[in-house]
């Protein structure tokens, strides 16, 4: 393991966290009604922490195999919640350090998860830090390294490691312009979002603050799902619940899509399988649901609020986003547990949602499909194709072993999340399907939306914190990093 | 597709049901009290169309492919279960016949899930009938038939489809022998339970009539779960649960360990790999649950009482039986949920028990293992291996997309029960297991040991049956007959 070369990047990594402090403490200047000194001690820990490492740099070996990259990666997360908890802690506005931690990485992690029972309590300053950790982690604190620092050949590891699904295809061939266009396009339609929201102040068709507009695109724009009211978006007007619909359902999309959408590739687009079914999922499950809800009858009086508001709950719940406007506990059971399915679903490969991703969902139905063929054809040869190209055997291994590696995680999270027995088998189950799907307010699905992770234990929240992780990485950087044999000498 | 051949092959499917319904015929005249009219008819029935059917024994194309085989079965096991609920039916004890069909179908797939509220009201005959569809189901109607009816070259593919677990293993060359073999080790080892119930008469250990003992037997045998008291095994003494928790294990080993044992291979016993998981999973279950429940206390009053119950609950549970002395709904969270995985889990492959089979999982968390090796040494070449033998690739992907379709059917299974909308969605969830896992009362750990099935709606219980079937059969045959493209003109 090359160490100095992990310490050095991580070094980096804490600087640039020490930077982006710099945002919510011009919040906090602006408002004035706390949290400027939590924030501003926290970016001095940063810069001072982070120059140190960056002085391991080492002189001549500066290699890094896939192990070292996947443990960077995995280290940087951690740290990068472990330091980014500290103004909610310093501050008090989090009285315990452990809590503070929970609700950063969910932050970081995109899932949205909260232990606080009262959001409107907290200054502008650390809700403005709160929700950007959605966005910084949305597209990643790596990839955003990428675009900046110079870095040798090797971090191809990196970017692999930090981006979402089963295959990263690199847009332009090199790296660091990859993670530029990334970055840039994110950047853009953040700010896209802002600019709807308050076009609606401007034409009346809802009143919105500016700082609500800016965090509310962060978490939609990292599909988070930090609101800044305790109502979520229960109480904005329905403009502002149709451009976050809009937007949610944006950036659940694979943003190559953008990227070919910019270079005029519109052929791609249109062969493009994963955003096929991801479209189709929605739409279908939009018409089950609201004819479900229709059908049992009394929960909405006219089909257009059912239809407003079960869109925004299937884009808030397939992009992993966790945002609502209604109490989707009370549904019916069938109701319920498609919203449960499309949690474990999720959004596209290469966008910022969570969950096991449409695409990965595509080659394990294929490879199925093509393995009961060849079960009645032992002799004929398969060729699995998506996006008309032909699929790598790698991928499709991959792919298997992430589905059994994510139901272990999930079975070995749940047994030790029930330990805290509330007498509810479901109530484990879905703690840990929301955080490891990393769509945050999910207990909500099954418990109602007052349920939120205050009342679990301390280990019950040190795993869903783990399962938070494991799910914004994809499972094997911190599989990797939590392997014994990754430590021992060879 | 052979028609004729296959209609042949159900023919001589009937005559022999016709021939194992004489059985309850005797039990029925030797009770009197009821239930001999309806059995004799059914009998008829079978005889009539059995011998009519095999008419159609084709003169000169006699070969069957490979979908011929996986058709014929799946239509076999539909074929009995409308005829085995005919008795029931025709007697009036289950007066709707689609009621009868699932309790039937309950039977002979081993699952044990009841309509039933009064198992003691129906006659001794009908309940013998009950049981003996658990025996005949467990080992397979048509091994019975390839052990007696000399097939041609072609019968494999039967074998396969009917034997449960990933890939079978001739024990000898002959089809035929094997399948003598396989029904000789099954009816000694239900003679020896029988055997150990009545010794427990013999010297006070236990009070259990001959009745009682040969449908527990049964019951056992063929990891069913159908009791003849409505409180399951829980009014017997300590003895006979004892037998009844030792012969459920047993049942739920793969039978070649036993094929080994008679010809003294003791070494190839000592390297199976399954049978080392299988005890180890038993073991870790009864040791983590029973200190669950000592701990949480209020549920034993000794240590005693609790590794005994715990026992026989684990041992029922994983081997998909699914008797009951105790109500385990009540136990903390831990405890069911352990109980729960152990029944997605099931026994060892080739026995006749339901679930996912533990070799399968094995070969899951193997395959993901040297997947996660490969992420990190991309040019290695892993060989998987498994009883000191390489694992084929065929089975590894086949165990992949076996774990694919089984997620899909209870998807999609559980999307449909929950219409019937409960108002839990832990209902639907755990009635699907509980069927496809041919477990049977499962839902007595969610829900509670009254809970029984008798409640669900006519699509419900229709989904159920398909369940049952899906997993008695190992998914593959039943989804080659719903497949559309099965029935279309090549």
């Amino acid at each position: 393991m090359n160490y100095r070369m992990i310490a050095y990047l991580l070094g980096c990594v804490l600087l640039l966290i020490g930077a982006f402090l710099l945002l919510p403490v011009i919040v906090a200047l602006i408002y004035g009604d706390g949290g400027l000194l939590a924030l501003l001690q926290t970016a001095l820990v940063c810069a001072a922490l982070g120059f140190l490492m960056m002085l391991l740099k080492p002189k001549k070996d500066r290699t890094m195999h896939a192990r070292d990259g996947f443990v960077m990666v995995s280290l940087s997360w951690i740290l990068i919640s472990l330091i980014g908890a500290l103004p909610f802690y310093l501050n008090g506005a989090i009285p315990s350090y452990l809590d503070a931690v929970f609700e950063t990485v969910s932050g970081f992690t995109t899932t949205g998860a909260s232990i606080l029972t009262n959001v409107e309590a907290m200054p502008h300053g650390l809700l403005f830090w709160r929700s950007f950790t959605h966005w910084l982690g949305g597209m990643g604190v790596l990839v955003f390294m990428l675009a900046v620092v110079p870095l040798s050949g090797e971090s191809i590891y990196l970017l692999k490691a930090e981006s979402p699904g089963p295959s990263v295809s690199k847009m332009v061939p090199k790296m660091r312009t990859t993670a530029l266009i990334l970055y840039g396009i994110y950047f853009a339609m953040t700010l896209l979002q802002i600019f709807a929201y308050q076009l609606g102040n401007l034409c009346g068709w809802g009143e919105i603050s500016f700082f609500d507009s800016v965090c509310l695109a962060f978490g939609s724009a990292g599909t988070g799902g930090f609101a800044v009211r305790n109502s979520s978006l229960a109480d904005y007007s329905f403009y502002v619940q149709t451009v976050t619909t809009v937007g949610m359902l944006m950036f659940g999309v694979n943003f190559s899509i953008y990227f070919f959408l910019i270079c005029r590739k519109l052929k791609l687009i249109w062969k493009n399988t994963e955003l096929k079914y991801y479209l189709a999922i929605i739409l279908g499950a939009i018409a089950i649901i609201t004819a479900n809800l229709m059908l049992t009858g009394g929960y909405f009086s006219n089909a257009r609020d059912a239809v407003h508001h079960v869109s925004f709950s299937v884009s808030s719940i397939i992009t992993t986003t966790g945002y609502g406007t209604v109490d989707f506990s009370k549904w019916p059971d069938l109701s319920r547990i498609i919203l449960v399915l499309l949690m474990i679903c999720g959004a596209c490969a290469g966008s910022t949602g969570g969950g096991l991703k449409v695409s990965r969902i595509v080659i394990l139905v294929k490879t199925a499909r093509s393995e009961l063929r060849h079960l009645l054809h032992p002799h004929s040869v398969e060729v699995m194709k998506m996006d008309g190209k032909r699929v790598d055997r790698e991928v499709i291994r991959g792919t298997s072993a992430y589905l059994v590696f994510y139901i272990l995680i999930a079975v070995l999270s749940i047994a030790l999340v029930s330990m805290d027995n509330f007498g509810r088998t479901d109530t484990s189950v879905t703690a840990v399907m929301a955080t490891l799907n990393n769509i945050g307010p999910g207990t909500t699905i099954l418990i109602g939306p007052s349920g939120n992770y205050a009342a679990f234990s301390a280990l019950s929240k040190v795993v869903l914190i783990l399962d938070m992780l494991f799910g914004r990485l994809e499972l094997f950087p911190m599989l990797i990093l939590l392997r014994p044999s990754t430590w021992r000498k060879h």
